[in-house]
């Protein structure tokens, strides 16, 4: 299980290539990875224990020792997890990075991405060069696991720039030797343009963006059936495993979709990753080894096949690493084989939801409590808001509604226009994104409804 | 003069590190580099003329043939130029990517990136997958000229997209093997923020952009000559090696101004590079082979240290090689020794100015004739309209004034608003940056005057 630098099979595909980027470590028997897996498990509860102020910490108010660890069930039980929360209050408490990492000099650093997270203030992400190598590696065996080749051109629609996002995409391309046309963010007509002057053969970017471009091309009159493109490899939000999003995909696109994308704490991200034989999201389990456990008690595991929440643990991250990071997603998973050889446990429907109240809106991680904070500081909204949440298709779409504070605001069309304006500046600059904001009279909102709760969630209904 | 794998150097610099990055090839007599660039200009020479059919046209219909080079003063005496019109009109023919490159498969094409071009529609350039790679190790050598070292952390104001500029910098920071912060485009706010909270060394971007950042942190009372950053690595328009510009950067930063930045076609752009000398800007004249001939005739060199047209030559490339491009810029040049050490030959001012009527603006390359491209297509506007070219600083700046046409526009504050509004984002669409109008009375503009030529420009007087 050294860092791979493939293609490595024995097997072919039908055009050639190796099938496997790493067949070995690809297509282990579950008992021998299993075995790997745990030992790179104690040793990284060893490492994170002796080194990493943070998670001694956090273990001895536990009660927790890294000795205690003899199985996988014992990881389970008996290791207490970490959330964003404790990752944000401890990184604001020892900046830069947090002290879940090791001091890294610059020589031995890599990369510094960040994410906006839950309170506007960017959390960074440090990353070592042996990590940052490393997961190139792991990108390609991805990417390679979804049909990316060296002979494809890929065309990027992923932003390049704080998010790690298109970085990876970067990495996996270049480790597997196919072109790359990182055009990023740019106008969809560019996009269409050089689908059509380059004819790239796989496109990478969100579900949404996949979605979106559809609309364009059709008021473009292009038929993105006819373009070059046969792969969307996609990822940042949950919308390419749900089977609605892909079907619509999929078939406007004449393209197999393969969703590859986990969060940015558990960089290298692809390491959920879907194969041609459409059985839902492999984990690179010996990369990251992902648990489904309950949701009302993370040291519970759930029957193989049951929901639960997701809880994953970096392998062989040596900066930043996660050890049992609950990200508050649900989803179920299956070790049945699958046609395409590999033995990695899948989630067959992807990540299914949300555990807590983290909204997730065209890829950005949006807590409510970043709203609040942006409405409070703007002055002119009053103490009540609601944020709804629906689906368009099935992807999640936010409003705000806001009552204007009639102390500070006339309430006429011009002012609450303006206080509209100044909201959703505050809101794109807080949470990174763009949140349309309703201004609506004092007294509109029930408070009794929205006391405890602000979310207005439309989704189940849709 | 094997692609370099740096650092190779005997000698060390005061922080410990070597001092060069290939200390034989930087540091290389210069007759014996020229017999090295000789040998490869013969090479290019006979390779474009045999594999790609722009530069077999281009030579027979001029009557040259590759025998006919000899020496390095046959190479400017007989080799016809190339330029950006040329190419433009061979990719359009030819597309995707003109008969100036050998078809790459997509196995052996690393990269895909464009620029805006001089009609809006964006030349591409592929870049071969060796091509690339020796790219990636010229552009370390120019920055460890420029003094990046391991140690250094890199925080990139540059955008990651379509345009090579921030990706060369990518290219070069990993090469050495420093810490990289893409961040690329992002609120000035956020590139201040980060400043402070990582602490980088090194901030990359424009020098436009570098100045801009200035007024920010004069604004948030940050007094950027206490933040970390020792080296502003700046490059994509020519203001880093105007004194002027150099001075207040310098000075309002608290660091070292290193320019390097040639153009895109000429990738890797790296190759015009400051020292910490402050000499000028070396050229890698083995990788990017320089000369400064008369600017109107570019086949007569002028005597070393007299201002002339710059034309360059990939010596190295085999996708899309420049033989003898003649970009219009302006500039001299020098053999004198430097106190770097390094005897390459030097722009004591980088690069003057354009010798025709390319406008560079904020780092992109505008025609007038795609401004007026741009007009025309808008609807409204009168027949007549001006270019206003600026300075602020050392930077140009640039006004479009264009009279509407009475019979299409009312000429009320609305209708003139409406107008300046679709005039302004067709420019955006068309030159890819915010070009402003002013919509005037028909009849302002003095016809005569501008008949012939629609540039006024102000920075003479400036």
């Amino acid at each position: 299980m050294a860092t791979t630098q493939g293609p490595r099979s024995t097997a072919t595909d039908e055009r050639g290539f190796p099938r496997f980027w790493d067949e070995e470590r690809e297509t282990m028997p579950r008992d021998r990875r299993d075995e790997l897996v745990l030992a790179r498990i104690q040793h990284q509860l060893r490492y994170v224990y002796d080194e990493l102020p943070f998670y001694r910490r956090h273990y001895d108010a536990h009660g927790f020792h890294p000795d205690d660890v003899k199985t996988l069930e014992d990881f389970t039980r008996k290791v207490p997890v970490i959330t964003k929360k404790m990752l944000v209050a401890d990184q604001q408490a020892n900046p830069p990075f947090g002290s879940y990492t090791p001091e890294i000099p610059a020589a031995d650093l890599a990369r510094v991405h960040g994410s906006s997270g839950t309170s506007g203030v960017p959390t960074l992400y440090g990353v070592s060069r042996r990590d940052w190598d490393r997961a190139a590696d792991v990108h390609a065996m991805a990417q390679w696991c979804g049909g990316v080749r060296p002979s494809d051109l890929v065309q990027v629609g992923f932003p390049f720039g704080l998010f790690f996002g298109g970085w990876g995409v970067v990495q996996g391309v270049e480790r597997i030797g196919a072109a790359l046309f990182p055009l990023g963010v740019a106008e969809s007509e560019k996009h269409l343009e050089f689908l059509e002057r380059l004819r790239p053969t796989v496109f990478s970017g969100t579900p949404s963006y996949c979605m979106h471009l559809i609309s364009v091309a059709q008021e473009a009159g292009v038929d993105l059936r006819e373009s070059s493109v046969r792969t969307l490899l996609v990822g940042g939000e949950p919308g390419g495993s749900l089977p609605g999003t892909r079907q619509i995909l999929e078939e406007a696109w004449g393209a197999t979709l393969v969703d590859a994308g986990s969060t940015s704490e558990m960089y290298p991200f692809q390491t959920n990753v879907g194969c041609e034989a459409k059985t839902g999201t492999h984990i690179i389990s010996d990369e990251v080894f992902p648990e489904i456990v309950d949701k009302d008690d993370l040291n519970v595991p759930v029957p193989e096949g049951d929901r639960g929440a997701v809880v994953y643990t970096h392998l062989w991250r040596e900066s930043q690493p996660m050890i049992r990071f609950a990200p508050g997603d649900e989803s179920y998973l299956t070790h049945d084989p699958c046609p395409c050889g590999r033995t990695y446990p899948r989630l067959p429907e992807g990540v299914l939801g949300r555990l807590d109240d983290m909204l997730v809106i065209r890829g950005a991680n949006i807590f409510p409590s970043a709203i609040e904070t942006a409405l409070r500081s703007v002055g002119g909204f009053g103490p009540e808001f609601e944020i709804r949440v629906s689906k368009r298709g099935a992807l999640d779409e936010i409003l705000v509604r806001a009552e204007y504070d009639p102390g500070a605001t006339a309430g006429d069309a011009a002012s609450t226009e303006a206080l509209r304006a100044r909201g959703e500046a505050t809101l794109k600059r807080i949470t990174g994104i763009r949140v349309p904001v309703e201004v609506i009279a004092p007294g509109s909102l029930p408070a009794t409804v929205f006391k405890a709760r602000r979310v207005v969630d439309e989704r189940a209904r849709a």
